[in-house]
């Protein structure tokens, strides 16, 4: 899709790509977490990883979606942005990290989360 | 992920993960389509596309978010959902597929809905 | 902002006004009361409650933005749309009456949903 | 609704409902402004507009969801997620400021933008 842009794209297309999947996959998997956690007995340990999974997944799905426009491109909104969601994904996986070894689905969001922090820092890179 | 969901869930868990898959990429599909339509010299003639994509990435953003939800499933709630989602994207499909020898991203975009209004019936039939 | 729309828009105005905002206010109402569901010492009994919210948030929001363009209208997508999400604000209504008593957040949130579910039908109304 | 959270806000509760409730019109204000430049005879020289709008609608709406959330607060992510989205709602108010003479939608928009900007910095200077 990304080749199918009828104008430039000021990115690194590689990178670009790489990103936007790693939001989409941890947006999704961060979804799926808060409600599986929303299913565990011990529901009332984890409240604090509901939360974080579901900020997490607004700000992956919205920052999924300002990368994927390029028309009127506007670099400072897309590094701050990038910057404002890689810390989320990085406390999301801190926080599903403490649970992993006791939840399956809290050890898979942990992974999504930090493999998208580092696609967004990845990105990030290339901008400056 | 939906192995690791610690209850039962009362749908067919392959074609679940394909309408949700298929969700999450027809969103992506449409959100950048929307933005290629904006890009093109023709825009003026793409604008209801632009505006069709928006309408589908947020039917199909909001449906995979539903679908990826298990705790206090409600059937009815799911099947009127899927079936709203598989109505949209069946009509983005068209309007994207009317100019999908112009624009490589239409072509793109008109494959990604009819796969996702596929899933969504595939999913509902085994529903009922 | 519907008055400066600089093309006609074939629903009732003043319908889909008060459509708009009650799903918005109604979005809103229901991802405040998922968050505070969550802090309650009975978050166990809850869980129910936090799913439901979520689903009724993410479908207000998606109905709200598809109501909100006039570009390239078409009255199916919106009446199925509106279907959809009068049956999720029902749905969530009767779930967070059930709670109205104990919880002042579910009682404010039922009554968002209802109220909600009303405004959609009304709008369904002028539309048949 | 925010009086009625079961625990401690740690937050200025009249600042935050005043931010919240920015974010929310203007992501509206967004959404219907995006529409409306699109059914402009002059939608070619207002697509810059157009996606600005898309995107600021997108950051508030996550931003909104985000500070309706109280459970396991974290300040960090309030803060900078609160400096991003203050700086989409500018670089979209300057956008839609530029088309105000000439369209009334762009005219309600910006202000709406800026009334967000505002209102965003505003609790930010709360929490400092």
């Amino acid at each position: 899709m990304l080749r199918s842009y009828p104008a430039e794209i000021t990115m690194d297309r590689v990178e670009l790509a790489a990103a936007i999947d790693a939001l989409i996959a941890c947006a999704e998997a961060c979804t799926a977490c808060a409600d599986a956690c929303l299913s565990e007995d011990s529901v009332a340990e984890l409240t604090k990883c509901v939360r974080t999974n579901l900020d997490c997944a607004d700000v992956c799905n919205a920052t999924a979606r300002v990368l994927s426009r390029h028309t009127g491109y506007d670099a400072n909104i897309s590094r701050t942005l990038l910057e404002a969601c890689a810390m989320v994904c990085k406390s999301c996986g801190d926080e599903c990290g403490q649970h992993a070894e006791m939840h399956e689905h809290c050890r898979i969001c942990a992974e999504a989360c930090r493999e998208c922090a580092r696609a967004c820092e990845s990105l990030l890179a290339t901008m400056s």
